[in-house]
């Protein structure tokens, strides 16, 4: 059987070290070097021939730093005859550049698909796209995690009485569904349609939240605006305080600022996707290198992997609450 | 300059001679016949060399044949060494096959956009897709049209007074708010999550749509069974009545039975990217032949199209009535 | 080894059924669901990581919906990560659109070829092309058997006393001729050549049939028109009575009709590289079913196919009589 | 519009000038050189830079050479820029490599295309293939001519009485037909199967040939083996003496003392798509340099070609004579 | 014919003014905008459609945002039907990376350039590339400028008695050579090979520099250390002092501090394909906009770019001095 | 494990059979058969199915020839379901052409490279490039092998005082310094740049031979034109005589004319990455067949090839004196 190798850019070298322990092996080295032109060189420094090769690179700032980093790791493993090149993108955050709402605009999420495989990626690892067709943006196999078993086992600890799972966005609630149905939880969602001229609005909460303690559910959090905008909604509406959840915790800008300390939320959770903020100790995150572990450790055995996606998979997801409504 | 040529397959050739008589071109003729052993043949009657090639075929049922067809007919063209193809596809049905929801399933609507450049389509002309990041999952350019102005141009001869624009997915209410806007009109929306057991559902209308006439507006009606149960539900929240417009009239199934006598429904509007079931006359179809004709002659002089993408080009869209409000 | 994973469209269930009976495998089931727009989609019931996947289906009527369905198919085992997929049809029908005769044709045995690859086949295993040239068309590894060793063991059980083997083209009569020197015996060829006017014909019998009788050998018969003709000429000829093999028996059309009870005919002979006709009980269907086993274990294990190619292969052509002239 | 501009390698420097005066252009000059390590290079000496480029060169002996000159001419155009490239090959020797008639052989006609396709032709120019299926080998457009127009013409001149045309191989007869159609005689063939043991063979002439004269028409002339073996079955049959037509008068190893002063012979025609053989001044060559002319000519203008693919173009073929039979 | 439009990103906005200016066209607007997780999205903010486009963005600092941005217009020039893309790429950092010289090492120079192909550009313009091999690296076509012509125009006001020409690098002196031969001067060359045991070196200067002014001439100066090394060099072998040449001026890191008041160096002279160091009033910029200009000017007219190549181009390099040798 | 297969065309038959006795594997049969139209057809006479498959041909005279077979015989192994072909290409001479030095010129080092991709080659295994960039021209992973441990141990049994290692060209130097450090010797280099006006000429060697012995070190020698200057220039500048070493001993020409009598050269040291020259028997042939069976050994073992790369492998390379200076 072909070997395992690990390497990792310089995104988040720690998240790659759990993984590699996860798995039992050692993270090999790569060395990324600058030229004085500011051109960068990735030289990967283990055997890569005939082997099964992951490159570790969550696209977090400075993303085009890191995808250049990213792009050149694949280039020199395919010159160095890797026999399957994955990608592992714990956050694969170009996926928000989805669609051409504008005339002659990029389009990202599909560029960035199509550069991994020009220079040699074989298949793509990651966690929670911004939007499920996404995955259709990609012409190699990709296998797409979900950190929604990670998260409810963090809240299952928790008191939950009188408690209802929100999702900011209704478009795209049914990823807080299945979270709610992981923890017995009723839910609830945002909803938003703004327009330039005030005429035409929705700004709503659908689901009954009065009374009741929030757990926002959301799939990325860079600057926080949109959060602390469904915060006061929900006070508004009668909602009595919220726990904040989500897979890629960036905090970009002022989001510390903004949510550290911010009186209606009784905690916010997040994962190791990215980077943890340098000052904002009270944050809690939730490891999901066991996942991707897992994941990698079946695909290279070509085991189901699929069990993963949904969340519930018995030996990840905790153990059901009887369901008592 | 490169002459245009039109063709079409037997999907809708109506729609096809329509829109040439609106560009002032004749529709070049097509045979396609059907060997022995029930394999199609295409043949292109007209000459293609250095041509504009266009070729109109929405896969309406039954939708392979007239997809097989479509990709026949780009293949003869590039082999009559046709300068540019583009294939025009009113309703691109396999829009529908979006995300990879369950394990180990096809993705048609990424499949059939890659079997049509490999058939040789050098562009795609189409309208209204169920998602907008369909428009990713090509990798030629897409002109992606709008009937919204179309239909509005419509219902601005009606009485449009205590009247709400209903959509029936809350997460894509975002064309019901354009086109909301252009009649000045208010939006509502419909909202289901539904799972198989019953705790975790949500079963609303966001917006005010009591006492009030509903313009629903959908993308799509095939069977016609969730317009239906969006019906009863506006009849429940004390809505008086609906008109229903939608842009691919499939009306396929028992949709005819259902829909055309509903006592809740007080017209239904249909456009012509698709034919016309043959059992309803009352129905009522807009052209958007124009349109098409339009996007091709621009296409063919190198003009901007852009601007038929919202439905609100002067030269198209009906002129905005003054918003009082 | 990787394992071996085997699925069947809905173009010849029976057939995939006896090749896994063959093999001693499972067949893993495969859902094909239709949209209510008409198109459609599959989902792959069993593990493709990593798995050496054979898809079995035949290009029979209806012809489009088994192509799109096999498409489907080896889409999304591309997408669950297959390490090796082979199409696998029995019937390669398209294979009858192999040249352009006229002008502005579409050629779909190379369209559909080039559909194929981009849908991901890795590999196609097929039976009896109808031309050879066609393998060209692909440009991936095709493994292409005969029957002719299967059809020549029907035949041996026969008292093949005056016999002489007939081949509807004289064009084509190369396989005529490896099959009649399998059971011995001379071979005769049809010959046609017919234009507008009547002033350049050929039509004739070469080879003597007077007082023998024939065993015609063709490889697809569709609506059997050319078969009846050629029955008439060996007829007027001095021909006594005839048995027609064929590898691909469709039937299509007036195919029952015209010769289950035609009088000169003694026995038709087909195999199951398509499904066999309602209503034609005394039809004798000769199984390949052990062909295409024998051919994917030797593709999964690494072994020679190309002895099955010719039908002499040891293992399953009958022994060879001694030639006694 | 962009202008032609005409290349020649070494292969057939006199037809390409022979091209160029007919379509009024002047020859432009390319440098072939070759490196000490008898690598070659070619260097364009004529701006491509967006125009329509046209090099000719068929594949004669030595035949590794002139493709591996015409590679790199159409390399060098690509690189300056050309905004289309026509691969003009009046002879497609690699047509012969068309099946892989045994285990593990390579398939020159395809692999030869797909060279071409790399190298960065749009579109081939060749005229007679050796076989109507190997147009599907292509990727990029084919203009496929016949040279039995000119042909045709060279025995409009002699006298016809009690004449037959004789197509070597009955399999491919249908070039013969076409050609006996336009000169108002009847048609007849060889066929020839031929088996190790010789139990199974057939050879024939089907067709009254007995009393007449003979025009035999192949497409490719090589070493005449085969020619001479048809004429000894001619003269068997009682035909009283044969012209020969080819449209590729190759003449490699013994033809041209073979065939020279073959006493069947009447006389030999052939045309200049290849080189004529040195010693051989009674061989007569018919130019099919107008007929590449008028292509070129209709490709660069975007008129139809396909008038000239069957020989009858009104303007190329010669009146046909009244059928009076 | 198709109208130009021209494009910039961030990089270098005034060059891609200047040349606008020179070519008599407007600059088009492109907005590039950062989403809150830090990806990028360009807007092309003026009509692509069957348009000549020309994006001009050199690969300076920071390398890998420029890059993206300019990958970024090309997708979404190609999703807006541009009919030609080409990447101006004045400077073309990545030309560094063009080795293997260790073992798993990524290779720039390549990536980069499939990378742009992929995105959809049709051609490269670009100026002095650091080794001309690279030009081999891009599968779409190169217009390859060359500065020296203006810089040798520079000179060409000075006294020139005494001077002579010095390349740094005696393997790479053929473009000192050409430019020495521009302003009929002399040539001579360091030369260095330095090893990590100090038993294998040859430093040296080849030609006669004792007793003269030198002209360095260099493609890219970035932290400017290895000229340092050559003064050094320079002034041991006698030479009197140095005027420094270079295409592209990057002088990032210490070279400003250390070139600036360099004792030794006389003036400091370079283009502007790169933008000019903020705190060095004193560096002469000789623009190359008008190069570009007319290069683009070319293509896009059809005409030779060729003689834009060695720097000899009679209406762009200066008039030659008689050579009295 | 997959298999090992080796085939050898007719290039360089004895090498092949070398590696293949090194490596204990039996050199499979090939057939390379010419049609009587000079059209070449390969037959590969092993199964290849699944196997790991080496096809050794070095581009020698008749380069073409050569070329051609080798692609048909990659072809041959693709249509035959190899599992990895590797191109064993000891000496790749087309990297000669690597530049474009003239306007509309091929570029062969890159079309070859790119003609190996089409025809299917997985993987290059060659020796000894002309220059390194060209490792850069394939789109497929390179295994680039050197000679210069083998040459080294050629002469560390030789008399070694007073000698120094003599590059022809500066440019190229730093292989000859490798060698050099092998042997532990000092280095010098021949330098040339000449004009077609005399006054800019650089002739000179860098670095001092008076009194001493030189070892000359080249990648190629084909005609020997430039040997024999560097000879005449080390003669002038006080040099006692030369051994003059190459990769690659092609000697074409008046090469064994002018080089194996030439008074001032002691002995010639070659490999047999190519043929050895008929008549020249004093020429000392070292076999590289046994690096490049380690490397296939490798390659298939899935092991590391690049301690092969630098001549210095501890296993391959001779043991280094001691350096005493």
């Amino acid at each position: 059987m072909r070997e395992i190798v690990v390497f990792s850019g310089s995104a988040h070298h720690g998240l790659a070290e759990q993984i590699c322990a996860d798995l039992g092996v050692d993270l090999s080295p790569v060395e990324i070097s600058r030229f004085s032109n500011d051109c960068l060189q990735a030289q990967l420094q283990a055997n890569c021939r005939q082997r099964d090769v992951y490159i570790v690179q969550p696209l977090v700032p400075p993303t085009q730093e890191h995808l250049m980093e990213l792009l050149m790791m694949i280039d020199a493993a395919r010159g160095a005859s890797a026999a399957q090149i994955t990608a592992v993108m714990p956050h694969y955050a170009y996926a928000r550049s989805d669609k051409k709402d504008s005339s002659r605009i990029s389009l990202g999420g599909r560029l960035v698909a199509d550069l991994l495989s020009t220079a040699g990626a074989h298949r793509v690892l990651t966690m929670a796209l911004h939007a499920p067709q996404v995955h259709g943006f990609f012409s190699v196999p990709v296998d797409h995690l979900t950190a929604i078993g990670v998260l409810a086992e963090h809240f299952r600890e928790r008191d939950l009485t009188d408690t209802v799972v929100v999702s900011p966005d209704l478009g795209n609630a049914k990823t807080a569904t299945q979270f709610a149905r992981l923890l017995g939880l009723p839910v609830a969602a945002g909803s938003k349609q703004r327009l330039a001229d005030d005429t035409v609005v929705i700004d709503a909460i659908v689901g009954d939240v009065a009374g009741r303690r929030a757990i926002v559910l959301d799939d990325e959090i860079a600057t926080g605006g949109s959060i602390v905008e469904l915060l006061d909604r929900l006070q508004q509406f009668g909602c009595t305080g919220a726990a904040v959840a989500c897979t890629h915790g960036l905090f970009t800008g002022k989001a510390v600022e903004r949510l550290r300390n911010h009186p209606f939320i009784t905690e916010m959770v997040t994962t190791d996707t990215v980077p943890r903020p340098a000052d904002w100790p009270e944050l809690q995150v939730r490891s999901v290198a066991g996942l991707f572990a897992e994941a990698i450790s079946r695909i290279h055995a070509g085991e189901s992997v699929s069990s993963l996606f949904d969340g519930v998979d018995p030996s990840h997801a905790p153990p059901q609450p009887k369901l008592p409504f």
